[in-house]
């Protein structure tokens, strides 16, 4: 049994418990959290520790799964932990893998630990998709689109805009253009032709609405470069119609080998985005644990990783079964 | 510069002498046959030497590709060239992929080169993506639809029947079975309610059409399971209308964590069978000439190459650009 800790307990951390709990051959040794660890009541029932206790876990965690958020958590959280532990991370900020990888792999090879970095579905399974891809057909374009599915980030943007209670913002691929990535013909396309977002927005009493809807179109990165509809609602019909956090997206490579076209297709379509990255995140745990066991220390990405680690079938059962 | 050697030259291999040819780190050292070499003028004009010579280019090739059939030529062929060149195959008879795995096991071990086994999209691709779903969402069910595309060992099948001429085999994919595998009810689909088989048939004149048709849909294995039509047609219109190759495919997860419903669905649309099929050899030959390099060695599958070795640029790239 591979024995294996929780680093955060938001919606990530709760869903890597369902996955690990879910897992035949993993045992959840604890959840690790820097609230005060009497004030949680996990879904399992599984011992919660303070995180500044986790040294004294050293020799009981096979593999630790980082359940922080990219902005602040894991640019610390993750080399610190990689001293101490083989550990798996969601780190999502694209432009500063380059960075984080290098802080984690040093500290992961000075304790010859083993740590996977910026594992999920974008980046992950969409990278790795994006990678063979483009292997395997080098004369060809490459499209990523995203949803339809909750932004987290994009919604937190708009509730910090005064007089904004509460907001949920939908990112959405606009199907004509994922046509004309599939046709063979290899449109550029561009921010604005490939997705649209829709945020149902809830304002306090006697706010000016048309303001907010300005602001909301306006805001430079989030949603300028976007076509943007703002539809007002209540409090009550949010938390009825748009509680939940489903994601997901495709990953296109069109391609050619002289006059022949191809096209290869990789599509998500998920119930809950931090579920379902959890699930990868526990996969990848059963594979980081094994990599260390063999020596094979320091950073990877989901790129260096070879896929029977991820599975709990020997090499023969999966070479007799899936192959 | 990734010396490759191209052992057969029909279909598979003229699409692996395209892919040589279109990769920037790669040279074409030449075509191996078991015909006269001098019978053969090659697309690219490289040069084309006799499989019986193959030996004195030991030391020339870095990996040779192997591009003959499965029934009767890789069995033998891979083992024996194992010996001597770090080789990649696209062994597809799936009930006898252990056995392969075994032979060139130990023809590779003893010589230490590194063989890749049964790659393509499926075996290959497909097996991909089966195992990687299944790690990821261990409560689920996996479909595998082929086509729209043609089969060749369907096609020979027909071709063997006596009074018919030429014969085209298509494999398709029934669209509600599709619809049902993305449901979330994870139904149990039939060999029937999966695919069904389009025939295009010539037959001699004078033929007893009746006869061809129910021997065609009476055949046990290749087409007693499924519901197939017949369609007779003049030579010229199979000429004119069913000489390409175009294949693909999906492969489907349908899973839960808890309540919600994941869907992983990865589809290839190929307008040449072989040449797509060849492209994904050449990317792995790429990372098996890299793997012995750094002394892996042994027989490989899909399953145990990190994906960081198909692709041409260096770690640090692909970490700044594809994560």
């Amino acid at each position: 049994m591979i024995k294996v800790g929780i680093a955060g307990y938001g919606n990530l951390g709760k869903g890597a418990e369902k996955a690990v709990l879910a897992a035949p051959d993993m045992e959840l040794v604890g959840i690790f959290t820097r609230r005060n660890p009497s004030s949680i009541n996990t879904v399992s029932g599984c011992p919660v520790y303070s995180l500044n206790d986790v040294e004294q876990f050293k020799d009981d965690i096979d593999v630790m799964i980082l359940c922080g958020g990219s902005a602040s958590d894991l640019p610390e959280q993750t080399p610190a932990l990689a001293a101490l532990f083989n550990v798996v991370d969601s780190f999502d900020t694209h432009a500063r893998i380059p960075e984080h990888f290098e802080a984690v792999n040093d500290a992961a090879q000075k304790a010859e630990k083993t740590a996977a970095i910026s594992i999920g579905w974008d980046p992950g399974l969409f990278s790795l998709n994006r990678l063979i891809s483009e292997s395997i057909l080098p004369d060809g374009a490459s499209y990523t689109f995203w949803g339809r599915g909750v932004s987290q980030g994009h919604s937190d943007a708009i509730r910090r805009i005064e007089g904004v209670v509460d907001a949920r913002q939908y990112t959405v691929p606009v199907p004509e253009a994922i046509e004309a990535a599939r046709s063979g013909n290899r449109p550029e396309l561009s921010t604005r032709e490939k997705h649209t977002r829709e945020c149902y927005v809830v304002v306090e009493e006697g706010a000016d609405k048309a303001a907010i809807e300005e602001a909301i179109k306006m805001m430079p990165n989030y949603f300028s470069d976007y076509d943007t509809t703002v539809t007002f609602i209540s409090q009550e019909e949010l938390d009825a119609n748009h509680k939940e956090l489903p994601h997901g997206g495709s990953v296109l490579r069109s391609g050619t080998t002289g006059d022949k076209h191809h096209l290869i297709e990789y599509s998500l379509t998920l119930d809950s985005n931090p579920e379902f990255t959890a699930s990868v995140l526990t996969a990848v745990a059963r594979a980081i644990a094994r990599m260390n066991a063999e020596g094979l220390t320091g950073a990877k990405t989901i790129f260096d990783i070879p896929a029977s680690y991820l599975s709990p079938l020997s090499a023969q059962e999966l070479r007799a079964h899936l192959l």
